[in-house]
């Protein structure tokens, strides 16, 4: 079972590379090995000669073989302008079709500093995941205040861990 | 009354593009001169050095200078794995907030080859542009089938004329 | 100018109902004198002989006319569910097309227990208003924690009562 | 494996029924015998003494049985006002909560006599589904101008069965 985080942002330094290592761990207390594919490391030309470009920019083929070869996704997802980061999106426009996703598992996570925990944005996103054909776990949690709560790369709000960990455990059941 | 089409795509020789065109005559025939926003034409350091970069590169600031200056936004999305594009998102998220979008007008045509039109898409884009604070015109035409009905640069379905009109009326009079 | 607030929950003693009456205050000191629409007062055969039934029952002939008469509404939206009250979008259904809604304007307002506001459900709510015709004003205040900060019929909460103002202000003005 | 085919519209003599019924056939063929819960037969004191009511009249009792017994769902869902019947949010709104639902699998079949075939309808659904705690199939078939298709109890379109029949695959793997 080869298990992906995305972290869906390529801002620098952002809380969600921070919260995907926070899980990635948490995967590892439960034996599990999952790899992390950071949206920072797309291709210095992923814009001007990956995106909607055909033939698409060598650069990009480690991700999509990294892409192609998982089963399970889990996209840990913050709130930009009440969706999801526009890259994110850029990312999956990008990889082939249906292969990358069709038949796979995945999961969502939403994070953000206000109140809404990007639950707008794992709705948008979710039309997208099963447009792809992939099956959903139903729990998504919204980690809302993230900033008061996920600090240090340590969760300081136990409930929050709670429902990260029931995600994990759907995932790798389903 | 500044209005701006946006064609809300970077790829190359889109059919977005193309009914932008379209549509930017339709409002000349009103006797409206309106500029076309094309995101092709985004900087070609837009995905390493704007995109979610602070202090963001300088080649962004004509874009922003023109957002900032439009009353009325027109938006022609195309739908792209059940959403709109990646690019329209990232867009989105490299502009000053609140002052390129609050208090405006907007309005949005979508297409599609397949039978949806950009239905889900629209709808997405619509709770972005809300939270924006843009006051969005009811009517969204759905263009299917596009390649069968546009080609040439000419529309060869009088209803989705009719259709486009209509938005551009509701757009200019809100 | 006729304005009317809807109730949208047939709920008996709800918070909605309570915070619609708050409201109808905030818009008569504001000079204007606003109805309230409170479904619970649908009529009680409502379900058996108005809803997706031809001829419907004149028990329904009041509130069709109330609402034809009507130029602006104001939903004010609890969450049921993740989304709105059933009974909202079966009053919705049961009202003639187009003429109840096409060219009219449009302002929500959601509340919850919990930490959503109603947020899915005023996307999901715009879409259907959208398809009627019905233009939006763009602040959509989220009440989160209803309880905490809304009882014996006064708002505890200033920013709350804020946020609802700038709705009605949008509103009246559009 | 107890399934359950959910007709979600009150409307008499409608299309949604009678490929639910269509559809009852095609599980008969794979050898399943799966039943129809119709939301024609809520009960007459529904609006009055079940909805938002508690304690709920005991009319309701029998389905809310079928309902806790029922491993999988399959939605037959019209397209009305751009979303699902109102009646279908209320019968969802009606259940106990969370046992109605949670742990188990859903799928979703969209049909409208225009071209947007429920998509939005479902886009909507998904989230409440999702939030009660379903895990539902990926595919969604959008069955378009379903009069011309579907009529006499017989599919005219051979795609959209194999649509169907897809679903249902899925869903009885799931």
């Amino acid at each position: 079972m080869n298990i992906t985080i995305v972290s869906t942002t390529s801002r620098k330094g952002s809380k969600t590379l921070e919260l995907s290592v926070f899980i990635q761990d948490l995967f590892r207390r439960k034996g599990l090995d999952v790899q992390i594919l950071d949206l920072q490391h797309l291709p210095e030309d992923f814009f001007t000669s990956v995106l909607y470009r055909s033939p698409k920019s060598d650069s990009f083929q480690g991700i999509q073989e990294l892409v192609t070869a998982t089963d399970k996704f889990l996209f840990i997802i913050p709130e930009y302008n009440c969706s999801f980061p526009g890259v994110l999106k850029s990312f999956v426009d990008a990889l082939d079709f249906p292969k990358s996703f069709r038949g796979k598992k995945g999961g969502m996570i939403g994070l953000s500093d206000g109140t809404q925990g990007a639950t707008v944005a794992m709705s948008h996103f979710s039309d997208i995941l099963n447009y792809l054909g992939v099956t959903l776990v139903p729990s998504r949690p919204r980690l809302i205040n993230i900033g008061q709560h996920f600090y240090d790369g340590t969760m300081h709000q136990e409930i929050y861990t709670q429902h990260i960990e029931r995600t994990l455990d759907e995932l790798i059941a389903l």
